[in-house]
């Protein structure tokens, strides 16, 4: 069964009649050139040119208006001047027209009363529920071409989105160029209503696309991404080049198209756990394609390269180990294969140098062994040729391609250097299902591809992760929020955060709020000797600065005495308009027992996009200069994630023991990142949140999350 | 005046008369390609080609042997089995020639018997004071083609070498089909007797060569790699394609060539210091090659983007900012005349967006603005283009070539994004001066090569870096090497360092041995209280096991009791064959007194190509996982370098002062450094020296080297 939104957007890419509104005779007009580019891109439903000053428009009856239109219309392609759209969007809504492509500029992207003119649109086609696509876009090329570009691609299948339109037209020219086809190619434009999440959603469905790629500089909505997008990259591999990747960039980018970018990291993040390929470049963008359509997605992570000369090899061997692309290590009997049908002077380990003069029977008889070899062994190869005085690229090719035939299930690509002696070579790999290059380096990038895009069909699809969810007292957890709003604060008091760990499970130095000196001598004996006690005050930053500090109090009478210095000093020495909220009695940690102690930082900050990024790593005073931490999304977080985030900073080795150490308690810092990712999904309130140190003991010892600091929204 | 080197190289790429040894009429060898290819290439001196069993070859008398010819012979080209080679070598030699190309196989690189007739060729090589490319190469292409390829490559200013023969191949093949040209091509074969360092030198100061390009996988000679390549990178750029990067491709190039590979970091600096451009890929090489020949050097490094589109625009800024290249920043002047000329919807400020209507004109009318400023405001810029409907690529190409003449010191490069619509623009762009690409990021990366050797250019020849030596009493320290060696050891005892460090002045805990309990109470006097005492034996590793340590002790009558105990308790909880030297007494260094501790790391090792590598970074039991360290190649080593190198580390910024703390002794630092570098070029005998932790306190408390450890060869 097709989703609602894909059901909506049938219409507008396989449209049985279509209206354009502003056809023209005129040519250099956008209503000329979208009914001339129909005409010659063969579509064959109706047309129906709209234009109140003409009867016939290149051959077609006009009509003065939408609603003369006699029989039903499956899409209106707009491109009048902007200050005539809105009424038009309303005639097109009562004709029952389901899908609108508005190539018309002058909207949301002009500001001012452009912003109103697309809010405006947009209550339109929801009460008419209509989808739009744009407006101020180059339109769309799907079962015909209603776009105003100069250019038809051929067809293909490819299904391409552009939030640029003039990136379109580059993108357009060079395809023409390179003889590349599509199933469908978008211009996303202003995004008023459908986006291209939506988009996506329809082209994972779509028969005729066997790739999905696109060029945005922004994301909607985060959540729907998740939700479509993580189920579409199972079918078919989604391919995006994001700019704004820089912060100069981003900045470039939000100028351009008014949308409010989000940080590049949290990109990063969210496209890796929604199974996106994300193309550092243009010319990636094409090779990912092109390799997407034509060669099978790997069974396994290991890679024979197969060369006729040294040079090439190495650097592909380099240009393997630089992308983390998995080196063949060949089985004894393999190996002895090898040495049967090759010459001596060869290398029958990886890489196999078969040696210059290799006739192409060598190149078959080498690979045919390598490919009899279990998926585990060699899931594919890098096919190397550079064209020496006895080498026959030609049938090499042949062969080769032949032996893709033979085994469907490898994975192959190559790289033959050269130029007049190899194109011909080359056409005849690709055509044969090996994507060839003529330097190795692209040959190993779209091998990463391909290999990446196997673990991403393997793994789950993240929004149907299951993430255990613990029973906890959110209710006090609101009612301390609700205080501290009260009190006109963000950030909250040291035995707020406190209660609120307590309430979590996350161990930290145990601290209640004293107003007595009966009181304190009380919470001290119950939190247990010895303990710190500090000065409670919003108008207090620098409790040492003014006597309101004591430490190791170990008597209840000590404490008693403590809260009366503390609260005396605070009164003299503090600022005159100091509101004293009593004492803190905290917990003393003493590390002098721990067989270890490390100190860790974690850290929470929300993405405007893609919600609660989560941080952990090397913490203590200088943790900022360190730089060793790391991130991720608190989106379907689990234990697994949790370690896999560790264990990319420096410290997890330290963690584990070094140097005859006893190991720390990881389990622990496990726990605190899942605990904190319910917390921040729990309350969408908490804006910020670090931990700074988190003293981390050996595992017996457990942690404690010393410093804390909770920020919430108003 | 030429160098000894061009002088005698001289010959072989501009011979008057050529013998062929082996040429031969039979289509398919190697004899008979090499001369059909002199002829071909235009090569216009006198070809002798040497047969015994032929009376004409090619058209060419043939002569039976090399000492038959009449005349005077500049270069011989050899292809004859190798077997035969050695006589002939020494026949050429006899003859007075003074270059070969020897293209023939079967030396070094197979082995045993390949190995003693290399040897065999370079004596006889020497005696006569000749030149040999080779042997194992495909040859050499330069004032005629001198090579077996099938392909010649037309005449043009890149000066070319390859270690790889199969590479060169494909170099020529696909140089060809891309209509470059070249000065010379260089196979270099198993650089016998001239290597990459030898032909870098001649082509610097060839008038046809305006970049050197190369393919190589190891360097011979480090030492002389810099004297001359620093040089030449002066003159010319120096491109430098190395292959090995990885441990797995270092592997596979040793393989291959038998040569000893350096590590690649130390590639990596070395290349740095003499100023090579690293290429990263094949197309990087050639693709820089391009640019070189026909573009400008900028004279600044701030570089302005203009584009008719604003995704190509984030894409370019996101490239400039990931390879760190200059942002301008435009003076108001600057955007008041952009604004005065620019429609009002433009972005004025970098990226100039001159928006999707922009007529050629408006291209050149911001161009020129752009171009008016100084170069410290603009050096240059990137000149972006998308074919939209109202664009027309081919009269801005024209446009911008036209500014490229007027302002010939402003460096411009183009991306047109597309294909047909921009092909011609784009050939038109690059014909007149400006490299264009299809895609932003490879003008981008071309323009950041163009900025990266224009500092190359402006900065020392590292060589005739003058760098300070200090006097110090460098016998006291051999005296202490022969003690170590004449002890059977390769590890420096603590106090042989502690006196080493004096002599060099790298302050470290004062450290000295004592013989007797008198000796101890004496020495730790003259020390200062406290001090530490250990017990000294080469076969006592875990010396507090065996209560070889006292701590604390602070009269002379505890140090001599100290003495007594450690001794004893050495003997009897010791292994049974310690050789008991007696006790150290070294300085006891306290921290509690310093405003700030921080443990550094210090290391030197020697890479067999580049000589010793020195290390500087974050110190302390963890310092293998913290991984905060960086490197230099330890020659002609500074002030300048040292602080530069130490600025790389996380550490650094701790050190300056975060957080409210003191400033670090970054000066001592610096010193430990510089010291350190002159010590092991002092001492080819260090083999490795590591000092950890090193404690860096607040400037005015200095440092101290606490522990050190030094290896030397026997």
């Amino acid at each position: 069964m097709p989703s609602k939104t894909v059901e909506e957007l049938q219409p507008m890419f396989h449209p049985k009649s279509v209206a354009v509104i502003g056809a023209s005779n005129k040519p250099g007009k956008i209503g000329n050139s979208v009914l001339k580019n129909m005409a010659e891109s063969g579509y064959s439903g109706i047309i129906y040119p709209i234009n109140p000053k003409a009867d016939e428009i290149l051959g077609h009856k006009a009509f003065k208006s939408i609603t003369d239109v006699p029989g039903p219309i499956d899409l209106a392609v707009v491109c009048i001047p902007s200050k005539f759209c809105v009424p038009v969007v309303e005639d097109c809504g009562k004709k029952g027209i389901k899908t609108m492509v508005i190539i018309t500029a002058g909207f949301k992207e002009i500001g001012g009363a452009g912003i109103e003119r697309e809010h405006q649109i947009v209550s339109i086609a929801k009460k008419y529920n209509m989808r739009i696509l744009g407006p101020n876009c180059l339109g769309l090329i799907t079962s015909g071409n209603f776009s105003f570009s100069s250019l038809s691609p051929k067809k293909g299948h490819i299904g391409m989105l552009s939030q640029s339109g003039a990136m379109m037209t580059g993108l357009l020219d060079w395809a023409v160029e390179n003889d590349i086809g599509f199933s469908s190619f978008i211009s996303l434009g202003n995004k008023c209503d459908a986006d291209e999440v939506d988009y996506i959603e329809y082209l994972a469905q779509d028969e005729n696309t066997k790739v999905i790629a696109a060029y945005i500089e922004s994301v909607q909505d985060g959540e729907k991404f998740f939700k479509v997008v993580s189920e579409a990259t199972k079918k078919k591999p989604v391919i995006l080049l994001k700019s704004g990747r820089s912060a100069a960039g981003a900045k470039a980018a939000s100028s351009h198209t008014g949308a409010l970018a989000g940080s590049d990291i949290a990109f990063d993040l969210a496209f890796k756990k929604a199974g996106v390929i994300r193309a550092e470049t243009i010319s990636d963008l094409f090779n990912y394609c092109l390799t997407f359509i034509i060669a099978p997605i790997p069974k396994g992570n290991k890679f024979a390269i197969i060369t006729n000369a040294g040079g090439p090899g190495i650097i592909t061997t380099d240009a393997m180990e630089a992308s983390n692309l998995g080196f063949a290590q060949f089985t004894e009997d393999t190996v002895n294969k090898l040495q049967a049908v090759l010459p001596a002077e060869s290398n029958f380990y990886n890489p196999v140098d078969i040696i210059g003069d290799a006739p192409p029977e060598r190149y078959e008889a080498a690979i045919d062994i390598l490919f009899q070899c279990p998926d585990s062994e060699v899931a594919g190869g890098i096919v190397l040729l550079t064209p020496q005085s006895q080498t026959e690229p030609l049938r090499v090719a042949k062969l080769v391609s032949a032996l893709h035939q033979k085994y469907p299930n490898k994975t192959l690509v190559a790289s033959f250097i050269g130029g007049v002696s190899v194109n011909e070579a080359a056409k005849v790999l690709t055509k044969g299902g090996v994507p060839t290059y003529a330097f190795p380096e692209e040959a190993v990038k779209v091998l990463k591809g391909l290999e990446y895009y196997g673990r991403i069909q393997k793994s789950p699809i993240i929004t149907q992760k299951k993430v255990p969810h613990v029973d906890v007292n959110t209710t006090r957890v609101r009612e301390i929020f609700d205080i501290v709003r009260k009190d006109n604060r963000a950030v909250l008091l040291s035995y707020e955060t406190s209660e609120i760990f307590d309430i979590y499970g996350i161990k930290n130095p145990k601290s209640r709020l004293a107003q007595t000196a009966r009181d304190a001598a009380e919470l001290a004996e119950e939190i247990g000797f010895p303990v710190v006690m500090k000065i409670v005050s919003p108008q207090i930053i620098h409790k040492w600065d003014c006597g309101g500090v004591v430490l190791n109090i170990d008597t209840q009478q000590k404490a008693k005495d403590a809260f009366i210095s503390i609260m005396s000093n605070a009164k003299a020495k503090g600022p005159s308009n100091a509101d004293l909220r009593g004492v803190e009695v905290q917990q003393m940690i003493t590390t002098k027992d721990k067989k270890k102690v490390n100190e860790l930082i974690f850290g929470i900050n929300r993405d405007p996009q893609w919600g609660p990024m989560i941080m952990v790593g090397s913490g203590g005073i200088y943790a900022n200069y360190v730089k060793d931490v790391k991130f991720d999304l608190a989106f379907h977080y689990d234990r697994d994630d949790a370690l896999k985030q560790l264990k990319q900073t420096n410290i997890s080795k330290i963690l584990e023991g070094v140097r005859g150490e006893p190991r720390s308690d990881i389990e622990g810092v496990v726990s605190i990142l899942v605990k904190l990712s319910q917390l921040v999904n729990d309350f969408k309130d908490i804006v910020e949140l670090d931990i700074n140190p988190c003293l981390v003991f050996d595992a017996e010892s457990g942690y404690s999350a010393v410093d804390i600091k909770i920020t919430i929204s108003h």
